[in-house]
């Protein structure tokens, strides 16, 4: 049996291209003793992939040349020879984009499929929707009646940080690329005021109309000319949940912007980067709340989904351009 | 009896002139019921009031052209009609750049002359000691063993933060201005390694030489591409307390430099900012620690003193030319 993947052909230089990979065909493997054999259903696409196959030093080391493209991906076991999983089980991994995989069962976790459909195991049930959860609600801690101001909030971490923090009572207001993701912000889940980014040249104007009590908590996931500009909004004592820089990572140069540091002195402010990783211990908490949220319609979720493993460099490339409407996915296989 | 007071006489561009100060003399006023009248000793200069004379929006209101210069002061009672004060006295407080000054008693403090020498008030046991003591225990948490670098570590807040940092067991790193600085650092302040910013090119090279295991706990008072260095070398979990911004104080343009919030999601960091008038209700609690710590011969300070009310705009200058060693000072008055 054929194993389809896609490895990295070339380091990208800025805007990564569908050349910079390679599909290749390969032999499926056969799973030895205490190994499962799965078949992929979904890969994820996400932002923070641009830093994986930079040579940037950075929290994890690049994806090598020739190697197959790292990501969160959902799957069905085929085969088993490990005690613990059986044919049809469907789990959760980073086994990346590649139609069949080998785990030994230590790198999976199962994916309970009675809370809702698996694709949301790499959404807002997986790193995207935990991503949001911990940053906002760890590291930003919003109070109720807080401004919390979110940019790229019609994406996968976004949309969930401005509908958890409506829930915790506060006034959210949100940045997005077009005008349809602000038609979605406002009319679909619930946020006090958004805008297109795109449309704007004033931001700090822009944000002193839409958080006209200044800004409490920013949750940034794009960093850039708008975060300059938040930093000049923010309120005594505001948190900045350092999430993604997306608007740099595919600079070919080392980015330059305003000196944001004085702006933490004036308002005695925090700036935080986390990953979600360091909470691992507590996803299960995570994943029991929104799971909870969702089935009491006090969030929802987009999904964008192109189908073709072949069709997973374009649907990565897209996120740069702003192409999805919440969660990016690339379904490999119906479930 | 006449009263001398400097007054801002121009808002500064860039570095401030003598010519943006001017020496006005006044009929020193007489104390009304409940107010004394207080004879300047010491007053102090310090990089903060850049801001205070500029239009930057920032934490108070800029000193108006024709208003007497503020700043920490400490003085004598001459006359008192205030029920809890008499003449001899000796209170701390915020009267500015002028030989008398009136209060009503609520903003001053008496100074305990059985502590310390009364210039102290304004230095190691006062606002820079404070801010130096808070910023590092309470923004910066340091932990035995961790590296903590301290940027403008010979002047009157860094040089207590590294003698700090080395009572709670840190590997404790400095940079200075002058070879002078960096030897007073090395072999007055025990600290374990100290470089001459001016003469080193390479900063993160300079960085990674002398904090060998990395940087937990940056205290920065500098900002500029030094800060800029830095954030590439912290560690894991590092804290980036951002207790000053002297590199761009005098600044006639927006400062741009290096994106840096990248490596706060990179490292999982915090960068966090604070002024001291936050911690007022603890402010007995560092003053009893330091002083203890003083008389212990744990701590020592140094003070650079030029006398002559008229002196004051050459003192305070000469902060952004790196001219003092310590907490610069001026003797208005002998005590």
């Amino acid at each position: 049996m054929k194993n389809r993947q896609i490895v990295l052909a070339a380091r990208p230089e800025g805007l990564p291209k569908e050349s910079d990979f390679r599909l290749i065909e390969s032999e499926t493997p056969e799973p030895g003793d205490g190994q499962l054999l799965v078949k992929t259903n979904f890969l994820s696409v996400d932002p923070y992939m641009r830093g994986r196959i930079s040579e940037m030093k950075s929290y994890a080391d690049p994806v090598a040349i020739g190697q197959v493209m790292v990501g969160g991906t959902v799957g069905t076991v085929v085969e088993s020879k490990h005690r613990r999983y059986r044919p049809g089980d469907v789990v959760v991994g980073d086994w990346g984009w590649q139609e069949y995989a080998l785990s030994d069962g230590k790198q999976v976790q199962r994916f309970d499929t009675s809370l809702a459909p698996i694709s949301t195991a790499l959404g807002v049930l997986g790193m995207p929707g935990l991503t949001a959860y911990f940053g906002l609600l760890d590291i930003g801690q919003p109070k109720p009646g807080e401004t919390v101001f979110v940019s790229g909030a019609a994406g996968a971490v976004g949309s969930l940080v401005g509908q958890i923090a409506k829930i915790k009572g506060c006034h959210v207001v949100g940045s997005a690329g077009s005008p349809a993701k602000v038609d979605h912000l406002l009319t679909d889940l619930g946020f006090d005021a958004a805008f297109d980014y795109k449309q704007v040249t004033d931001y700090a104007a822009k944000l002193q109309e839409v958080c006209p009590q200044g800004i409490d908590v920013y949750f940034d996931n794009v960093g850039g000319a708008l975060t300059d500009a938040v930093f000049t909004q923010i309120n005594v004592h505001a948190r900045i949940v350092v999430c993604g820089q997306i608007d740099q990572y595919n600079a070919t140069r080392p980015p330059r912007g305003l000196r944001l540091l004085w702006h933490l002195i004036v308002k005695r402010a925090r700036a935080e980067g986390f990953l979600v990783f360091d909470y691992v211990q507590r996803y299960r908490e995570a994943q029991e709340q929104i799971a909870q949220w969702l089935g009491a319609g006090k969030v929802q979720y987009q999904e964008t989904i192109v189908d073709g493993l072949e069709n997973a460099p374009g649907a990565f490339i897209g996120l740069f351009r702003g192409e999805n409407l919440g969660k990016q996915l690339v379904r490999v296989a119906q479930p």
